[in-house]
C-alpha cells in the first residue's frame, strides 16, 4: 500500500469540503437554479482577484485564458513585448506569435527576475508596444516576478496592456489587481484555488475592454465580449462546466474562512520553511531572486538526476512532486506548497526528500532539513 | 487552516476508495442486488478472520459483537475467566456481570502482557470455568496479548469457549482464528478495517454454536443463531447497514490487494519505527511487554500532562491521537498506525510531537525522532 501524496505545483490537492461539494447531483446551466451559483462565484472572483473589474470564467485549462487575453484585445502587426525568464514565459510568446503578433522579448536567465527598470527602458525604446505579457510566477523556474514595480511601470504607457499569467500565482501571493493597475490577470482552477483542472479566470480592465474594441482577431470560442455579456446575466456564453463552478464557490468559501491576509502568509510560512530546510540539507535554491510561495525549485546536487529524486520520490513514497522542465530538466525538482498545503506536507517533502538523497548517495544526517522546517513551523 | 490527521486508535482514515464506494446510491437490503454484496463481504471476512467458520456481520459498533459473544453462548451463574489488562478488559466483565455470569479476573498491571500459564492454572483450578475473555489488543494500554499460547491453554479445556475482542488487533496483527483454535473472534469496522463505526463481525466456531443451543440468556437484536442462518441465504437478521456493507467489500479488495502478510508486515514497520522514535526522544514505551502493533502509548515526560500534549497536537497541529484512560490519564498520550497508515503517517506524527514537546519545554532537539523513524522507514 502507497498512500499518494500530491505537492507539484498543479494540479494541487483538493480540500474534502470542495470535492463533497462537486459531488452533488448535476443542476442544468441554463436553470434558475445555477444562476445564483454563478452569482457567487463571480463575486467571489472579485474578492480573489482585488479587483472591481468582471472576472470572466472560461470552460478550459489556463492556457485557454492566456489565448483569449491575446486574441480579444490584440491584431496581427501589433508590437508586443514578452518578460521571459522560463518555459511559461516561452509560452506567451508562442501564442502572441500564432495571432501574428511581433514580439520583443526581454530575457533574463533561468532562475532569475525580470526588472521593472528593463521593462521601462524597452517601453521606452518603442512606445508603439500595445501590451506587455509576463508570469507572476514562472512555474519552471520558481521566480515570482516583480509584478507591483512591473505595472508601476506598464501604468505609464497609455497605450500599453499589462497581461499577468498569475496561474499559478493566484491565492500564494497578494496581488493587487486595481491597486496595481493590471489590466488583465489569468488564473486557473487547479492551482492555488484547490480545484481540478478545467476552469480559467480572466480579469479585465475597463482600459483593456476598450482595446477589445478595435481587436480583430477571429474568435469563437474565447469570445471575451460574449462571455462578458453573459457573466452579467449570471451566465456563461456557453455550457457551464458546472461542477467545477460548484467547487469554485466551496473553495472560495474556504479560503474567505482563513482570510486573504492569512492564506497569503501560510503559503509564505510553507514557502520559507522548505527553501530553509533545503538549504540546511545544502541544497541549493533554483531562483536566485525572489522565489515564490507557490513552488520550490531545489537544484539536484552534484552527480545527482534531479528526475531520478522526482522518480524515487513518486515510486517509492508515493509523493507526486515536478522534475525540471527543458533546459532545467536533471538539474532541479520541484516541490509546490501550493492550495490546500499545511505544516505536514512540508515535512512529508523534506524528510522523503531526505530519504530518497540518502539512497542516492548524497551525504547527509537525516532529519537535518525537517528540523529546519520544525523550527520555522512550531506555532 | 488546519488540515486534520486522524492518528486514533480507532475511527481511523478511510481510504479514498471506501469512501466513493458508500457514496454510490442506496441500494435496498433484501433486493437480488444486494445479495452478491453480502457473499462477497462473507467470504472477505473468512479470509481477514484466518477462518473457515461463518463471520456474523452486525450493524452495532464492536461493543456489540462483545454483548452478544456473552450472550449467545452462556448462562446466568455461568463461571468465566475474564484476562484483565486494561480498560477493555474490565468491559467484558461488565458485560458478563450484567448478564449474571460469574467473573473471575486474571489481573495483570496495566501495560503488561497476560500470561498462558497464569491462564492454565486458574482454569486447572476451577475446570468449571465455561469461558476464557481477552482482548487481543488492549488499546488502553497499547498491549498484545499472547492469543496463540492463550489460545493453546484453553484449547485444552473441553468445556471452556477462547472469546478474543480484536477489534483494535485484526489488520494489525496475525490472528490464526482457525489454526490456533480460538472460538469467537469479534472485529469493529472503524479500525485496521479501515471504516466507518458502525459494524461489528464475529466468527462462531463449531465448538461455540454447540454451546449456543443450551444458552438461555434473552437476546432480540444479538440473535447469533438467526443472524447465522440469514448469512447462509446472504441476509442479516434486521435491515443490513447497506453503505457499510458496501465499503467493507471496497476495504477488503485493498486489503487483499496488498496481501495479507504485507499488511501484517507494514503495520509492524510503522509501529517499529513509532516506538524507535519516541524512544530516541528519550521517552517511555507505557507497554512494558509486547507492545502492539496498532497503536503506541506512550508516556509524558515527567512534568507533562499526557492531556496537555494530546491537546496541542489536536488544536495546534490537527491532530487527533489519543490520551489516557482513567488510571493512564495524564500518564500517557497514543498514536496509532492502524488501516490506512503509511511512513509519513509516523513522520508526522513524530514530527508533531517533537513540536509539541518543545513547547512544553521539554528538553529535546528536533527531528530526533523523525530521523529515526525515517533511517527505519527507508525502502
Amino acid at each position: 500500500m502507497l498512500k499518494r501524496y500530491l505537492l507539484a505545483p498543479g494540479p494541487t490537492p483538493v480540500p474534502p469540503e470542495v470535492l463533497l461539494s462537486m459531488a452533488m447531483p448535476m443542476i442544468h446551466h441554463r436553470a434558475p437554479d445555477f444562476l445564483p451559483i454563478i452569482d457567487s462565484a463571480k463575486k467571489g472572483l472579485q474578492w480573489l482577484f482585488q479587483t472591481k473589474n468582471d472576472v470572466l470564467i472560461l470552460t478550459s485549462t489556463g492556457t485557454g485564458g492566456m489565448v483569449g487575453s491575446v486574441n480579444n484585445f490584440f491584431n496581427a502587426g501589433d508590437k508586443v513585448l514578452v518578460l521571459n525568464g522560463g518555459k511559461f514565459g516561452e509560452r506567451w510568446t508562442k501564442i502572441c506569435q500564432s495571432y501574428g503578433l511581433k514580439v520583443e522579448e526581454v530575457m533574463v536567465d533561468w532562475g532569475f527576475c525580470i526588472k521593472p527598470e528593463h521593462v521601462e527602458s524597452a517601453l521606452k525604446k518603442d512606445p508603439d508596444i500595445k501590451g506587455v505579457f509576463v508570469q507572476a510566477t514562472e512555474t519552471s523556474t520558481g521566480v515570482y516576478h516583480d509584478i507591483k514595480g512591473i505595472a508601476g511601470v506598464v501604468k505609464k504607457f497609455e497605450n500599453t496592456l499589462f497581461v499577468v499569467d498569475a496561474i499559478s500565482a493566484l491565492v500564494a501571493e497578494d496581488i493587487r489587481t486595481d491597486e496595481w493597475g493590471i489590466d488583465i490577470v489569468v488564473g486557473g482552477s487547479q492551482k492555488g484555488l484547490m480545484l481540478p483542472p478545467g476552469l480559467a479566470f480572466v480579469s479585465v480592465s475597463d482600459k483593456a475592454w476598450k482595446r477589445n474594441e478595435t481587436s480583430k482577431i477571429p474568435h469563437f470560442y474565447f469570445n471575451f465580449k460574449k462571455e462578458r455579456e453573459n457573466l452579467a446575466k449570471n451566465q456563461t456564453n456557453f455550457t457551464s462546466a458546472v461542477t467545477l463552478i460548484i467547487g469554485l464557490n466551496e473553495a472560495i468559501r474556504v479560503l474567505q474562512q482563513e482570510g486573504l491576509e492569512n492564506v497569503f502568509k501560510r503559503h509564505a510560512r510553507l514557502a520559507n520553511a522548505t527553501r530553509e530546510a533545503v538549504k540546511a540539507l545544502g541544497l541549493g535554491i533554483y531562483s536566485k531572486e525572489s522565489p515564490s510561495n507557490s513552488v520550490t525549485a531545489i537544484e539536484a546536487p552534484a552527480g545527482v538526476d534531479g528526475q531520478q529524486i522526482y522518480k524515487i520520490l513518486r515510486e517509492k513514497y508515493g509523493i507526486t512532486g515536478a522534475g525540471g522542465q527543458d533546459r532545467a530538466k536533471g538539474k532541479i525538482f520541484r516541490l509546490a506548497h501550493l492550495g490546500y498545503a499545511d505544516t505536514f506536507d512540508v515535512i512529508t517533502g523534506i524528510a522523503a526528500l531526505e530519504m530518497v538523497l540518502k539512497e542516492l548517495g548524497y551525504n547527509l544526517k537525516l532529519g537535518t532539513g525537517v528540523a529546519k522546517a520544525q523550527e520555522l513551523l512550531m506555532v
